[in-house]
């Protein structure tokens, strides 16, 4: 092969390839565990939506070995199978972790394929946990290289670098070398796609299935010895020059081990993209702390960052899932039930006139003054009194983080129907206690619906 | 799903969605016969290579419902494995068809996702015929829609509108209907990738491979009922917008129906980059018209267009791979022995050293007043006196065209040796009737080595 490997690039794939379980700081390791009980919850929650239900059918009829299990479903399959179902389970709802810095949801894509891989090939929790906290330092370091020229332009991060996270997750599970993670994450890089085009469409969940399935095909092609360039990220025709005007790849290594990515990553309180989150916290508090009702609001005035108008400006939603992408009906469903859960985002209430007539009296104003954890709610009331909330870190967010304990209920929500309470209970448990399992085989039939 | 359809797309789909056998021009029948058969060649000439061999092993492990076979190999697998090695087969040798006016290989994509569906629906040799030549249409239009910038920045254009021309082909032999079709294209657009650092490494070859199975996923799911945004191409955040910025998207329906983009397509005599052919022709010509023996020349002088250094500007080859990215290299060995064909590409011929002292006396220069489908040699001998050769239409190209005697020659020359004479002729015998097979499994047969 002509050419180099650029020195940030090296250093991280150097990092990556030779960390060990006993390298994690132990809040890396909780909240590995964390995202791993957030991700199964999501996935657990969305058994019954459209895309996962026709992508399984699709894979019943092609049909694979049985390495794996779809989770939920519990079809045994191929590994690259069962990573393209999970993906599309994970991000579905909207509803999964995210990277605040740069808007990735990262574990989507890495447990997708690694779970799968992990059971393929009898790895333990540790080798999951240490896995998924490296697969997301990668995916991560390379989204704020990226960010934000290459999110702007309109590629849907979870899509692109996320290939990168499912492909070192699925490389660190396979036991790769250097050489070989360093190749894995060229077939992976070249392979990123996912345009914003689809968000609010069926095929956004697609982006993460694809993501999780393509990254585990790098891995198992540089298994076989499958090479690729020697500078696919950063030569002039790769992936960061191709996807970027104005990529920034001191971010690979920059306090590298020092500083953990997984630190600034957020678990969603609400089904619906991160960016309005601020504004449906600062109304729900107009209800909970301000005890504003739905019927006495002449109007409500948000202040909020560009992008939520830019991203969930949708002013006529039909659908539950084009009310995710409404500001509107978002803070309007929030202030009448108090939450917006997956039961909130159905068809039904965004129709429902009492709904459509109080989001008819929401404004939105972008204010390039917010930031994106940030939301001012104003409430004028019927007689002309007014109620503000002001929230500066959204819940969800490094700086309001949710507790164990909401975050255990947030997957109690979302598993409990699906699995049962007990089975959801064990499960949750099983999680908690990853570190010490042998193997991820039955941590997988616990996440999967009696046959 | 909100929003509309740009007008441009939804004309290209309903004329693809529309058009039937009996509607297209007989000599597009013939050249997408003519496809056939070179992509054949081709993939047959490539069952040697590491690529395929790798991707084989893989599907091996992964499986998959035996819907269709592996052409070459004959593995009976499903149909998305089927279209991945299928497509790596096809691209790996450098060697296929060639859309002249955007260098983008059109009938890998294609083929090695049409071949498959086909056999596993049990379509005849005209829905085949059908399909391909509406397909090559709507990727080739999409890539003029594209090219140059989006090329320029450093997309490789098999791997991206490749993916369109996939995803149209299974949709047709699927039945979809267009509003199907819409959404195949979006499923498929929204999953372009492959980027040019990848050239003259083993993963360029997986792009035509993805292109063909992430096409065939696209159509598959549109069949089960999945959809995309409705401006999937032509959106703000649609895969014209974030990989071009100067698409034009008129191309996709100026002359539509009249003008047939098959007719600007072209078969490569040589196993290399298509933009070095001028150039081997010139040095051909040399030695065949002019009797310039290797051994007599003091130097060569190359006058070319500029994108021949910057694609094939490696000056030092290691690898017969390589090989196909040095301009040196590829005109010093066809002046030595008439040909560049794939058993010129070899590690040893690379290596050889009156071939390296050869290729160090050739110095190639690229001139902006050269087309790309032209060339000038001059050879300074020994004793002083100069020889050149001007090809202004390259052999291949549209204005200079392969004859079906020739075509018919490089398939013997690949398809041969792996299959031997006897079938191989069989196999040319069954692509010449291809508008008489009611199945193409008898065909699919005769393209595979005896198990």
């Amino acid at each position: 092969m002509e050419g180099e490997t650029a020195s940030e690039t090296r250093q991280l794939v150097a990092f990556a390839a030779s960390r060990r379980f006993e390298d994690l700081p132990a809040d890396v390791v909780r909240e590995s565990k964390r995202c791993m009980l957030d991700y199964l919850g999501v996935v657990l929650g969305a058994l019954e939506a459209d895309a996962p239900r026709i992508a399984r059918e699709l894979i019943r009829t092609l049909g694979g070995a049985p390495q794996a299990h779809i989770l939920g479903f519990g079809d045994a399959t191929s590994v690259s199978n069962a990573a393209l179902v999970n993906g599309v389970l994970s991000h579905v709802l909207d509803f999964d972790d995210t990277h605040i810095p740069t808007i990735l949801h990262p574990s989507g894509p890495i447990m997708s394929a690694g779970l799968p891989l992990a059971e393929w090939k009898g790895r333990s929790g540790r080798d999951l946990i240490l896995a998924h906290g490296v697969a997301l330092e990668v995916s991560a370091r390379a989204s704020l290289a990226l960010y934000p020229e290459h999110y702007d332009v309109g590629w849907h991060m979870t899509g692109t670098t996320g290939t990168l996270g499912a492909a070192t997750a699925s490389a660190l599970l396979l036991g790769l070398d250097e050489g070989q993670l360093l190749h894995a994450l060229g077939i992976a890089a070249t392979q990123a796609a996912g345009q914003r085009e689809q968000f609010g469409a069926m095929t956004k969940s697609l982006h993460c299935g694809k993501a999780a399935s393509n990254g585990a095909l790098a891995a198992l092609l540089a298994l076989g010895g499958w090479t690729a360039a020697a500078d696919s990220l950063q030569g002039r025709r790769g992936m960061f020059s191709v996807m970027s005007t104005a990529s920034k790849p001191m971010e690979l290594v920059e306090e590298l081990g020092q500083r953990w990515e997984i630190r600034r990553n957020g678990f969603k309180p609400y089904a619906c993209g991160v960016v309005t989150h601020p504004a449906i916290d600062a109304v729900r508090r107009l209800g909970s702390e301000q005890g504003v009702r739905a019927d006495e609001v002449e109007r409500i005035d948000l202040r909020v960052h560009p992008l939520v108008l830019e991203l969930t400006g949708k002013t006529d939603p039909q659908t539950g899932l084009e009310g995710k992408f409404s500001i509107g009906f978002a803070t309007a469903i929030a202030l009448m039930e108090g939450a917006a859960r997956p039961r909130q985002f159905t068809d039904a209430n965004v129709r429902r006139p009492d709904v459509v007539a109080l989001r008819q009296r929401i404004y939105a104003v972008a204010d390039t003054g917010v930031s994106h954890t940030e939301a001012i709610a104003t409430a004028r009331l019927a007689g002309g009194a007014t109620r503000t909330e002001h929230v500066r870190a959204a819940s969800g967010t490094p700086e309001n983080p949710i507790s164990d304990a909401d975050l255990r209920d947030k997957f109690m929500d979302l598993a409990g129907p699906a699995l049962g309470q007990a089975q959801a209970a064990a499960l949750a448990e099983l999680v908690n206690r990853l570190e010490t399992l042998d193997g991820l085989a039955p941590l997988v039939a616990a996440a999967c619906q009696a046959q």
